[in-house]
């Protein structure tokens, strides 16, 4: 299956600006979007950045610097295209694999927060708006143009690496570039009453 | 399947004491507990509750005072058994059927944070320990038993209702008793520039 996979290298990982740099931000966020590219690959995806500047990264690249639902709106050609967020560093072979093969003219799987971090699209009409509650809207948007809906329940999909919180899921879910990558940058887990949280010792 | 379903009625949804009053976390928490037991049954589950104090449900209660794991352990029998929290208020029938049929000497769901949100046991020698980072020691427990073992990957199972950001997803993904309950409380979506959050308006 086609996949976009919308990378924005302008202010990538802008949410992680208490816990690192902006130089740290853009290196997470290149490993964050080659673990991705990876496990599309491996789910047998053929991905295509569609990123707001070029990009070296050894796939087709798109670059469109419009909004990421008008330029993912402009790259649905009608052919089934899965939208795969470029943050989604626990996405396994596995977990792309259930979303490429459920049925659905629209497939959704939210995100943590009411996003839509990776969808299939199968119908001509849909057209995708990621401002707010996406999750919500899309199902809106397919109800609204006739097209069947599956919302695929996928913790890993649902985990984008957005926020500090999101750090602590990363090392506990994967050992890929981003992972190992923070965990060279002094981050471990720290195990308090509450949910896990990272601490870092440089 | 023999389901256990943990219930704290001493200081239930603490972590809520931001948003809501001591009553009020009853009120939500004992909704919370009817939206699993609901779900459990309707995924063919026979609940039975485990609790800190008497409770009137409808079901079976044990009532163990000690911690959790020493609960949960001590309810253990040899039996195949489920246990599912009683804050996972997105737990569909659906979710559920999913992590009963997985295979697996032990089946875990892991949740944000590190939790262990549901878990099957089929192995005679395994015991939970769900102090800090539990998927992480429930894995390695699994292993030094000599336990297959399976991780469920569902955002539903993942989600438990702890902490403030997790409102969102109940009013995202829920017209259960608790998310009725949120709204009727005055509680909406937040919409900005980032997750979806929660805000009363009473």
């Amino acid at each position: 299956m086609r996949v976009l996979v919308p990378f924005d290298g302008r202010t990538p990982c802008s949410r992680l600006a208490p816990v690192l740099d902006s130089e740290e931000r853009r290196a997470l966020a290149a490993r964050l979007r080659e673990d991705v590219l990876d496990a599309v690959r491996a789910a047998g995806g053929r991905p295509e950045l569609l990123a707001t500047e070029p990009v070296d990264v050894g796939v087709s690249v798109t670059v469109d610097d419009r909004s990421l639902s008008a330029a993912v709106n402009a790259a649905l050609t009608g052919e089934p295209t899965a939208v795969v967020m470029a943050d989604l560093a626990l996405a396994t072979p596995r977990a792309l694999s259930r979303l490429f093969t459920a049925s659905g003219d629209v497939v959704i799987a939210p995100g943590r927060g009411g996003g839509t971090n990776a969808l299939v699209v199968r119908h001509p009409d849909f057209r995708v708006d990621y401002h707010g509650a996406s999750c919500r809207d899309h199902r809106r948007r397919a109800h609204e143009v006739g097209a069947t809906l599956r919302e695929l329940d996928s913790h890993r999909l649902a985990t984008d690496i957005d926020e500090p919180g999101d750090l602590a899921e990363l090392l506990l879910h994967s050992d890929g570039r981003a992972a190992r990558w923070l965990r060279d940058a002094g981050f471990q887990l720290s195990t308090g009453d509450g949910r896990v949280a990272v601490e870092r010792h440089p």
